[in-house]
Parts: C-alpha cells; sequence; structure tokens
C-alpha cells in the first residue's frame, strides 16, 4: 500500500465477522475504524490525532496484526510491541486477546530526541492515548471533556449549570474549538476571542458556533442580553487575547469565568503576539523567530495579568493545560499560577467518585444501535440531569465519524450498570450487534502525569507511577479484551505514564462475567488511587460502595 | 514492632495453611520468608537486599498486607502499590491473587532524588528485583549467575568447561565472593587479587575458597600446578589489582580468562588505589575525597589497562558489570570497552534460548523436598551435563537460607517441563507441599536494562521498555500467582524497567493449566524479544519450537 494515498480503511459493519470470535473481531474493527479516513488525521501515515499518534508502527506491521488477529484462537493472546505484533501466546478464554504496550522507554532515556532516533530505526511508534489502543472515536471526545469541564465549572461556583453566567475564553482551534458548544450545552454564555477568522468560520459553518463578530461592543451586548435572560448564546470575536482582554479589564468588564484555549504551548508556531495580523505574524516568525518567541511571551504576559485582574475582580479563573501560565510567569507576571489546573479545580472530584471518559461504539455501523444505548443510559440513571442534557444534545448534534460511537462520563457502579445493560441488549436483539466498551487513558485511575491529570495530588504522590501499571494489571487479570500501557500521550516523552482498556460486550454469559468484573475494578482504582492520596470526597463516597480496601473499608 | 530490634519473623512450614488457598498461603510464606533473618540483610528495616531493597513499605503495610492475604478469597486479587496494599478486587480463580508495582515513576521524575523524597513522605520503596517480588531466596541466585558465566565462557571459548584454565580475577566482596567457587565449580584454576585480608578469610571460612596466600610467586605456583594437572583450584591473593595485574604483565603472565569484580563502580568508598594499605586508604577518603578519587581512577586506568595488555596478548577478557571501563576511560585508557560485556558476551546467547534464573522454593520448609526436586530435574535433562554439575554441586555446598530453595538456568520448553514436574511431585505426595516458582527479574524477556541486561541489543533497542511490560500482562493473563514491575532494581532509578513472576505448583489440575501457560509464555517472552532484535541463535531456535511470531514463524 502507498504511504501517500489516502488508504480507504472501513472497518467492517454487520454481524457476519472474519475472525474466530467476537472480541478479535472488536479489535480488528476498532483498529481499522481508528484509522478509518473519517477518523483519522493522517491514515495514509498511520496516524490516528495528536500529532503523530499512531495506530500501528508500519504498513507491513498493519497488515501482519490484522492476518494475526483473523487467525487468533479464544484461548490465545496477541502481543503488540509498539504497533508490532511481536507474538502469540495460549493464554485463556477470559484472558485478554491483545495486549499492547506503546512507546515506553527505559526513564532515563525517556525524551523525545531517543524516541525519534528509535523511531527512525523501526524500532517505535508514538502510541498517544487512543490511537496505539484502538479505541479513538473522534472528536466527540474532546466535546465531551469540555462540557464536563463547564458543567463541573458551573456546579462547583454557581450551584448549577452555567445560564445566566458570562464565559470569557480564547481559541477556536482544534481541540478549543469545542469550548462554544459545550459551554451553551451547559447553559451558559460564552464570547470567544479568535485571532483568526477561518476558524471561526469554520466553527461557525459547524454549527459548534452561533454568532461572530469583529465589534468588540456588539459582542458585549450579545452577551449581556443573552446573560439577562438565562439564555445560552455563543459568539466568536476576532481578536487577540492579549489585547482584547486588557481592554475589558480597563473598562471593568468583569466575566464570571475566564479560561483560554489558544495554543500557548508553542510561543512560536502557536501563539500569536498582539499588535500584528496573521500575515505579519507568519512573517515575523519567517525572519526573526527569537524576536517572535520574545513578543509571544511579552504578549501571554499581558493576557495573563488581564486574567489575573478579572480573577480578582471576582472572576472565575482556571487554566485549561495550554502550559500558558509557565510562559507568563517567565515573562514576569509572578502570580500566574494563582490560576488552578482544570484537572485540580473540576476534574479531581470526579476522579475521587470513579468518574470518567467512558465511552463504547457500535460494531453493527448502525447509528439505530447508540440510539438504543442512549435511551438505555437515560432509563438506567433517570435522575441525573447532567447526563440527561448530554446525552440529549450529542444525539442531536454530534456528527458520526467511522463507528457509530458514544462517550459520556460514568463513576464506579454507573459503568458497570451500563455495561451490563448493553451485554442484555446485545443477547436480546435490541442491539444488531455487539458493542465495545472504553474509555480514553485519562481516567480516574489509569494515569500518572504531574503536569496534568497528577497534579497537585493532595498528598504529594504526583508522580509516582505505580498506579497506571496496575490498572493495566488488574484490567488484565480481570479479563479485559485489550489492555494497553502507555508513555508520552498527552503531554509528550518523559512525562506521562497510562494504560487504557477495552471490553466487549457480544451478548454472552462469559462476557457478562468480564463486564462486572472490569468494568468495576477499572473505576475502582480511581477510587482506591484518590482514597490512598487522602481526598476526603473520595473517602465519603467509598463507604458508601463494596470496594475493599486494606485499612480503610 | 520495634523497627530496631530484629523481627525473627519466619515463614509457617508444613501443610497446616493459615489463607483461603494454597495460593494466598504461597504468598504469605514468600514474602515472610524474605524477610527471614537468616535470608534479609536488615529485617527490622524491612530490608531484604541490595541496598534499601524492601518487601514491603512499613510495619503497619507488612500487617495489612498479611491480612489481607489471609482474607483473600479464591476469586479475588490484592494490589499492592510500592510496598502498600491499597485495593481488592475481584477477579477469577485463574487470574494472579496479587499485583504488585514498585518504585514506578513518571520518567522526567525518575531519578533517587525524587525517589528519596517521595520515599521520606511515605509514599514509595524501593523493591529492587526479588525484595519488593517476594522471591529473594538469599546467595544462591549469586552463585549460579556467576557459574553461568564462567560455564559460559568456557563452552564459548574453549568448547567445554575451564578445566585446565588459569582464571584472574580482582574482588572477594558480597558479590564477587562467589567467584572462587563457582569457577572452580566451572572447573577453573582461578586466583583472586583482594585487598583486605578478612574478605579473604571469610571466603575461607565459608569453604568458598580453597586456599590464600600475600605471595604471588606462590599463588602463581599453585595456580601452574593446578592447571597442568586440570584440577579445580581457587586462590585467594592478598593484594591490590592496579599493582598485581601490571606486575603480571611485565613478567608476561597471560591467564587463560581475565575480569574483575572489585567495587569499582564507587571510586571513593569502594575502590581501593595502590600504594595504600587499607588504614591509609580510610584515612585519605576521610581527609581527601577528591584526592582519593582522582587516585582511584588513576589506578584503575593502570588496573584496566593491564586486562586490555592481557587481551592483547590471548586472553579472553571480559567485564563484569561494576563500571571500571568507564572510569578508565576517564583516566586516559581510551580503548578500555573494547573489553566486553559478561551480558553480551556470554548471557546473552542464553537469553536467545529463553534461558534464565528459574528458581523454586519448597513451602514445607523440608529440604528433603529440594533434594527430591534435584533428583527430578537430573531425570528430566539427562543429557545436560552442565546442568547436572551445577544441581550436585549444589546440593553438597549451598547452606539453606530460610524456607529450603534451589535456583537453576533453564530455557524455553525445559521450565514447562520442570514446572508440570513438580506439580504431579506434589499431587503424587512425592513432595510434602507445594511449590513456589519464580525467577530473577534479570531474565531473558522481563528486563529493559541498557547498561547491563540490553546492553548493545543487535539491533539497537537497548532502551525500549515495551517488554518488561508486556511480560508482566503476559504472565497476569496467563494466571502467575503474583507478578510485579518495578523500576530501578539493579542498575538504580532511571535506569532500568523490570517485571517479575511466580506460579504455584499445589498439585491441582488447574495450577497444572497455568503453570503450563505462564511457564511457556514467561521464558517465550525471552525467545520473541530476542528473534525480534534479530539475533541469529535466537531465529535459529525459534524454528523448532511451537512459539509463535507473526510474519517470523
Ligand atoms: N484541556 C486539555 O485537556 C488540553 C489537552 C491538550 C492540549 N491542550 C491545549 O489547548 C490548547 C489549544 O489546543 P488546540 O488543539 O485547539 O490548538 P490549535 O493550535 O488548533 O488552536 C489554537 C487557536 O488559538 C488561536 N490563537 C493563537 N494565539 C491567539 C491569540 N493571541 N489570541 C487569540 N487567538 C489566538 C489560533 O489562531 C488557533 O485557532 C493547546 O495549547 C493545547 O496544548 C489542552
Ligand atoms: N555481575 C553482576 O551482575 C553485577 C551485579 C551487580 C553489581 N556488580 C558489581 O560487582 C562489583 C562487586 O560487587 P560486590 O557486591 O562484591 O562489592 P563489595 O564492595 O562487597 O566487594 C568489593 C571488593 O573489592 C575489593 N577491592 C576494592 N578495590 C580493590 C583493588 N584495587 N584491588 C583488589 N581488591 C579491591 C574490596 O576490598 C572488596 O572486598 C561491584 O562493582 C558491583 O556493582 C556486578
Amino acid at each position: 500500500m502507498s504511504t501517500d494515498a489516502r488508504p480507504n480503511i472501513r472497518a467492517p459493519r454487520g454481524t457476519e465477522i472474519s475472525c474466530k470470535g467476537w472480541v478479535q473481531e472488536a479489535a480488528l474493527r476498532m483498529l481499522m475504524n481508528n484509522l478509518d479516513n473519517e477518523v483519522a488525521e493522517a491514515p495514509e501515515k498511520l496516524v490516528v490525532y495528536g500529532g503523530t499518534g499512531k495506530a500501528a508502527r508500519s504498513w507491513p506491521d498493519y497488515h501482519r496484526i490484522v492476518a494475526s488477529l483473523r487467525d487468533l484462537g479464544d484461548d490465545e493472546t496477541l502481543l503488540v510491541q509498539s504497533g508490532r505484533p511481536v507474538g502469540i501466546f495460549r493464554s485463556h478464554a477470559d484472558a485478554p486477546r491483545v495486549l499492547l504496550a506503546n512507546s515506553l522507554l527505559v526513564p532515563k532515556w525517556a525524551t523525545w530526541e531517543e524516541h525519534h532516533r528509535l523511531e527512525a530505526m523501526g524500532l517505535t511508534m508514538f502510541g498517544q492515548m487512543t490511537a496505539g489502543s484502538w479505541i479513538y472515536i473522534g472528536t466527540q471526545g474532546i466535546l465531551q471533556g469540555t462540557y464536563e469541564t463547564f458543567a463541573a465549572c458551573g456546579r462547583t461556583h454557581f450551584g448549577g449549570d452555567l445560564s445566566g453566567k458570562f464565559v470569557l475564553t480564547g481559541g477556536l482551534g482544534g481541540m478549543g474549538g469545542a469550548q462554544p458548544l459545550a459551554a451553551t450545552m451547559a447553559g451558559g454564555a460564552i464570547l470567544c476571542v479568535e485571532v483568526d477568522p477561518d476558524r471561526i468560520q469554520r466553527r461557525l459553518d459547524h454549527r459548534y458556533l452561533m454568532k461572530a463578530t469583529r465589534d468588540l461592543d456588539e459582542a458585549l451586548a450579545w452577551i449581556e442580553a443573552a446573560t439577562a435572560k438565562g439564555e445560552a448564546l455563543s459568539v466568536g470575536l476576532e481578536g487577540n487575547c492579549a489585547e482584547v482582554l486588557p481592554e475589558l479589564v480597563r473598562r471593568g468588564v468583569t466575566p464570571d469565568v475566564v479560561t483560554d484555549q489558544t495554543s500557548a504551548h508553542d510561543p512560536l508556531v502557536g501563539y500569536v503576539p498582539d499588535g500584528l495580523d496573521l500575515a505579519e505574524a507568519a512573517a515575523l516568525r519567517e525572519s526573526d523567530p527569537e524576536g517572535y518567541i520574545q513578543r509571544s511571551k511579552a504578549a501571554m504576559a499581558k493576557h495573563v495579568a488581564a486574567m489575573r485582574a478579572m480573577q480578582k475582580a471576582g472572576a472565575v479563573a482556571f487554566d485549561y493545560g495550554n502550559n500558558i501560565r509557565a510562559f507568563a510567569v517567565e515573562a514576569g507576571v509572578e502570580d500566574a499560577f494563582e490560576i488552578k489546573g482544570f484537572i485540580p479545580e473540576y476534574i479531581r472530584p470526579l476522579f475521587c467518585e470513579g468518574k470518567g471518559p467512558f465511552r463504547w461504539a457500535a460494531l453493527s455501523g448502525d447509528p439505530e444501535d447508540i440510539y438504543a444505548t442512549d435511551r438505555a443510559i437515560l432509563e438506567l440513571f433517570p435522575d441525573n440531569e447532567h447526563l440527561r442534557k448530554w446525552i440529549t444534545m450529542a444525539g442531536e448534534q454530534v456528527a458520526w465519524q467511522g463507528l457509530p460511537a458514544r462517550i459520556c462520563w460514568l463513576g464506579y457502579g454507573e459503568r458497570v450498570k451500563a455495561g451490563l445493560r448493553f451485554n442484555e441488549m446485545v443477547k436480546s436483539g435490541e442491539l444488531k450487534a455487539p458493542v465495545v466498551i472504553g474509555r480514553d487513558h485519562l481516567d480516574c485511575g489509569s494515569v500518572a502525569s504531574p503536569n496534568r491529570e497528577t497534579e497537585a495530588m493532595k498528598d504529594g504522590s504526583d508522580a509516582i507511577a505505580d498506579w497506571p501499571i496496575l490498572n493495566a494489571m488488574i484490567n488484565t487479570a480481570c479479563g479485559a479484551s485489550w489492555v494497553s500501557v502507555h508513555h508520552g500521550g498527552g503531554v509528550g516523552m518523559g512525562y506521562s505514564i497510562h494504560a487504557g482498556m477495552v471490553v466487549v460486550a457480544d451478548g454472552s454469559e462469559a462476557a457478562q462475567r468480564r463486564l462486572e468484573r472490569v468494568l468495576t475494578s477499572d473505576p475502582g482504582m480511581g477510587v482506591v488511587r484518590h482514597v490512598d492520596a487522602g481526598y476526603e470526597e473520595a473517602n465519603r463516597f467509598v463507604q458508601g460502595t463494596d470496594v475493599k480496601i486494606p485499612g480503610v473499608t
């Protein structure tokens, strides 16, 4: 297969299988689905998402994985080492069919340089989080995560959702572009400052953004009207955050919430300094990269100083994982870290209850199967308003990419309920084919990442990486369908270790037992990890469950 | 329990168990056995061996692990995070009863400094290799590994054992003191240069060393007589390697084999420079540490230059993992690395066939059980002269420490044979109680350690750490009794990732199935890893086996 043309890989649909069992078939379809043109960013290079996150190391490796899965017995396990199938051993029916390890390096050598050197030698690949573990489902995950954050922000600070609240942010790029839709789903009126008009137009076209303007007064008037009436609204404002935010401070305008998702992680090929239009920025980047970086950092300092001023004036301010605080500190904003990260602020309380990015895909390929599971979720958790809102809106607004799929955040106890219900639905024929159930590696008990998911742990255990390894081993022990351990996802080489799992609901009794075990222990690890770290929320939560913790429960 | 007094922990013996099953009981006994006064270096601090390698994080953690194991059901799995029991989840009969992760850190933080900081906060412990995974069996392992190296050296260079050969080495310390016994077991006449007379006396007392002298002429005469008659002999020579070896070069004396196990890894508190007696060395260490280090490195340069001269004169020279080459290069011996490491030279060819440190312990506590397994091993592999020699001599010369145990190196195919035979012997009553079967983490498919076990891999994959993780996951999938993943064993924080496994032969049919799977896939990973790295030996070996490698077999 040429590596230039789009390969047009598409997972088989329906109930006919080419493997010896549904679990192997599920792995095959999900591998293929990760590389579907609708799903992958650069399928011709086997790149699924997130920079160079790949599903297989090379095309020959891809084909060998496919052939191995087709031949794999119900009592065999395939081992995949950074995208290459390296061995098949006899295990048993209740063991995973595939075990994957991606991009792991002995710590002293765990840098991008060494990774790239070894990658060029054909010895490894970057697996990101769900690329190398065959459970990426497209951009729905980002939308859901952003919605979850805004919703938690509303609950935490306003005792409900964001209705009647003014949310101010920057950036409408690949990830940041989910903000307007997520914020309106959470009830808010959001103003998104974006320097690139094309990005604004794109989000208008996809109906993630409702309105746009280049006029700050007009934008503020719209927002004011919406908050007054408690209406959800999203407004794109063409402008530069390093100019617009200080101007708002001068005017005394204080939003209820301020955050940012401009590409501040990269001061050269990301953030655009104030005083330059896009063409001028591009020219300066070429002619004087050092000078560009200086101006970028100075601009970030203005940007963050304004966020701090708003925070002091009463706004809720949080960092959204783009490293803008660190650059602002470099450029003189000493108190930038008074703005807290979104994980400790909003996500960790969810992690304490084992909540995280539960997701599933319909192997039938039929969207009706997902709508049926959507209804099942609403029936299972009738009192969860937040969940109802998300499922309803996702059903209306999320476009399918590859195999129909859904994501929603569920906690300990909830995940197993949902998984068992789905398995019944497969058994009874309510669903046309089996369903795969997985999650992001960014979950409550499966990741060690001191600059993001485990930033500022209460007991200081940010860098302890025993947890994702225990998570992978217990999921393997409990009979997940495939289990993976990765290095470097999200934040890059050296900065994270994380584990993934997928378990198949094929309607069988055996699957029911496996689902029960895996969907209990996997989120259970999140509860355990946060109890161990001393979180009161986790401690309170665990008392009402059957989680066994020596010396605690 | 006080942390000062020796705790007097001793594993229960016999067939009465305090746990709900033999697998849990085995874990309990082996944890206790690791901390037996006969086995552990500092049981009062929970330290088993290797610096600060511990079996549990703290005494309360130890007691909680014991209580958890006693209560653990046959369908439950206990998770241990760096020596602390953190959770118990429902799994199934064929899953491990215990999963352990020790000392793992996110790579960017993977240093001794961060480890010590977190350890002081009570958040982690150092697990070394077999300390934190409850399968240390005392010093027999070192003797066996050294014997294995000398024997492989004999096979490689002399087409047989070391009979009639003159082996020259330095150092009779904790590890190096195994050299005289191991070399005589391999048939050779060994001269061990050691600067400290107490160390020589100790090895004479323990009968690891046959004779000693301070007179070089006398020592050489003894060695000459022995080699002439092809007799095994070990001679301790009080002296400094940096003086004795250059003197031998001056005299034109060339040994058949030259290596070294002085404590060259530490140029201050280890190696003793020439021209100083022990008291003078101690004084200089105090008064002028910098000066000491300079003299140490200069001495190592003389030492290594003499080894190189012998090598050029026809001696077989190899480095024995004490880092002396690196210091010699610093001090000007540019070609020090022409002396190759012992792993690539002698151990890797064994790894290619799945060979490694197979070990077992008798839970009955009765030495007769080990003698019975010794006989069984000799019956199973009647044509293996090398193995016969080891088993026979070990039976005569190895003193028991804690539960009676044995180690011998077995390969792919052999381990499963031995394991199944032991299980039959438990079933039939030939053995009085179950046997635990495990191994060191320093094995063919379970370690990534670029400065030792994976030094100079053929394809350059030294730093790739996917392998130990895959090893841990496949052993978990196959139903090992307990499985562990550690960081930093052997070479320290940042330098290694490795996995361990133990599987119990309790005579049951279920154990038989588990033994068959685990003892196939575990050494199988070693074969697979070396085939993947392009070793011809592995490739040839795998063709005669049932190991499945996509695209290869
Ligand atoms: N929250 C999370 O979990 C998470 C995860 C990963 C990454 N991030 C970070 O979020 C940021 C956004 O990610 P993305 O994928 O959307 O990036 P992107 O590069 O696709 O989009 C960034 C957008 O910011 C705009 N921009 C740059 N400078 C600006 C300025 N001064 N004023 C206004 N707009 C400006 C750009 O025009 C672009 O549209 C990145 O820094 C990323 O690292 C967050
Ligand atoms: N082969 C392996 O697998 C392996 C594994 C771990 C460590 N090592 C290395 O092997 C070395 C020995 O380990 P050990 O536990 O025996 O150390 P040790 O400190 O117990 O013993 C070292 C001995 O060398 C002697 N010595 C020091 N300088 C000398 C000199 N100039 N001439 C003669 N004798 C001298 C000391 O008196 C001491 O008895 C260490 O460097 C260790 O790191 C090897």
